[in-house]
């Protein structure tokens, strides 16, 4: 699953001022040729970067096309899948992956099978389903639903879009690091602050940091600090005893349900990839939501862990992501 | 209330390259000092515009903090409020602006207080007061909303953050037009489609014309096409008539409820600044929405009418901004 090239880097900052303002203006660190696989795009990227407060910024991550990070993953796997010369694609998901699929499938004019848990919001299935993507319901927990749409894939005729298994999604997440390097006048934060479920941006962001470092970009790696919700924290579990696999854990539900990931596929990797892991409880989720929407960002619940982290620990200089939109899931107040 | 100064311009292109990706890159236009103001933003602005279909190009105005183009005029209300030494705003809307206001009240500090009509959505009412604004329900229609805001403003000590009536809001959404014409290498479409109910958008686009072609950035004027839905047009049935002011229309209910403005406040400035406009029918609305879904943009119902409009039109080169994003309201699919 590994990528095998090694990691790649935008081109200098100067070289960089004068491209157009999208995904692509890192082509040399994408993976897939910018050309003609440019046009798979709906305009994500080029998020807002600004400071907040006591040494927090903010990356405004749900201004994005489909109001999540995971855009900046999806497109390139629509782009991939093009270049693949795919004629349908399939993915699973419970959420903003999947709408985010479904969108960039509907743009690029490629048929999409999304599956999803049965327990999944109607108001969320209508949105996939507005994108002209097919929903598959599946019975039982969010493994099954995988499970449904490996063996749909297996099946043959189809493009797995998937942002767990496939590391183009993770080129894709890159271009986060890539963006705050060059908003900050080409540096990164003392601290990254990265929310972690299936560890879709960590990935991303580690790879970004490792390319940047090789490629002489930046000469300081900054301390890459990921964040679970304390009722679902199987990465934290295993960094805290020191073990190089996810530890099982008897996962409560959480709000943060964009991270709520028990058994992450690429557990091991995250591990070796970041410097901490710490966790947020509800309690604090909602505080840090509140006080998001109390500076100005109305956020999900899941948008708000790194805030409530970073508010914890007080690093001098530290970037959280705010990953998506508050209209995403139902207001509950702290 | 219009503004005395004559139209301003953005810098030449070339100058424009280096600056920093957000509203104050056009400093020089936006009628605010950049010092110290510029830190009232959330991170409006710089929105993608990419080629759709047919000759038609999105301007992507949901990428935006509150989800919505209001943002992009609302940073310079709140700027404008701190500038005068304010020490709170008064604002009444019955949907995005006022959404706008009580996020940038937030990120600046100042305490907002939002007029909006008794039948506003819980939803939407549950957004202002999470940003911390008190929110005033007013019974009957949209005009005796604004009229209670207009006696709270008069009973002294509030900066009104008015969308319609305070022109320091067009020189912000003048900043659409401006970046049209970065994004397209210093030049505007052939024709640009706005919406119109108050005028918020046309206003400031037509400014912002009028100031590019003075200062000789561009040398044609774009045709400036603006839509109504047929349902509530007091705008087009004046510009049929060839009218000055606008004309009494029996306004029935339309989904496009951002521009269902009976009595539009401005409506002769909007009728001596655009080159003509055009309604949409309801079905016409829907039908948008769901193909601009089918193409990867989700909207919300009246951030359709521009796209229904010159789908119907066929203009050869036309620019239509998505002014909101799908999430705002329901999904009601054609």
């Amino acid at each position: 699953m590994r990528l095998a090239a090694p990691p790649a880097a935008p081109v200098p900052l100067a070289e960089l001022a004068g491209r157009p303002l999208t995904t692509w203006r890192y082509a040399e660190a994408l993976g897939v040729p910018a050309e003609p696989w440019r046009a798979a795009t709906l305009g994500e990227g080029i998020t807002p970067l600004l400071p907040a407060v006591d040494g927090i910024s903010v990356k405004v991550e749900y201004a994005s096309p489909t109001l999540s990070f995971k855009d900046r993953g999806v497109v390139l796997l629509l782009a991939q899948a093009l270049a693949s010369g795919a004629s349908r694609v399939i993915a699973d998901s419970s959420g903003n992956a999947g709408t985010a699929v479904a969108a960039y499938a509907a743009r690029v004019g490629l048929p999409a099978e999304i599956f999803v848990p049965e327990s999944t919001s109607p108001k969320k299935i209508g949105q996939v389903r507005a994108h002209g993507a097919r929903v598959n319901l599946v019975p039982g927990n969010r493994e099954a639903t995988a499970a449904a749409a490996i063996e749909a894939v297996q099946a043959g005729g189809a493009f797995y879009a998937s942002h767990v298994y496939n590391p183009v999604f993770h080129l894709g997440t890159a271009t986060y690091a890539y963006e705050v390097w060059e908003q900050l006048g080409g540096r990164l934060p003392e601290t990254l602050v990265l929310p972690v479920g299936n560890g879709t941006l960590v990935l991303g962001v580690t790879r970004a940091v490792a390319g940047l470092l090789a490629a002489g970009r930046i000469t300081k790696r900054p301390r890459i600090v990921a964040v679970q919700a304390a009722n679902c924290a199987p990465l934290a579990a295993a960094w805290r005893a020191g073990a190089a696999e996810p530890v099982a854990v008897n996962a409560t539900p959480t709000i943060a349900e964009g991270i709520a990931i028990a058994e992450p596929a690429r557990g091991a990797e995250i591990l070796a990839a970041v410097d901490e892991i710490v966790t947020v409880t509800e309690e604090q989720v909602l505080a840090g939501r509140s006080e998001l929407a109390q500076n100005g960002w109305y956020v999900e619940d899941t948008a708000a862990v790194c805030w409530a982290a970073a508010r914890a620990a007080s690093w001098p200089d530290a970037v959280v992501p705010l990953s998506g939109a508050g209209l995403k899931t139902a207001w509950t107040p702290a």
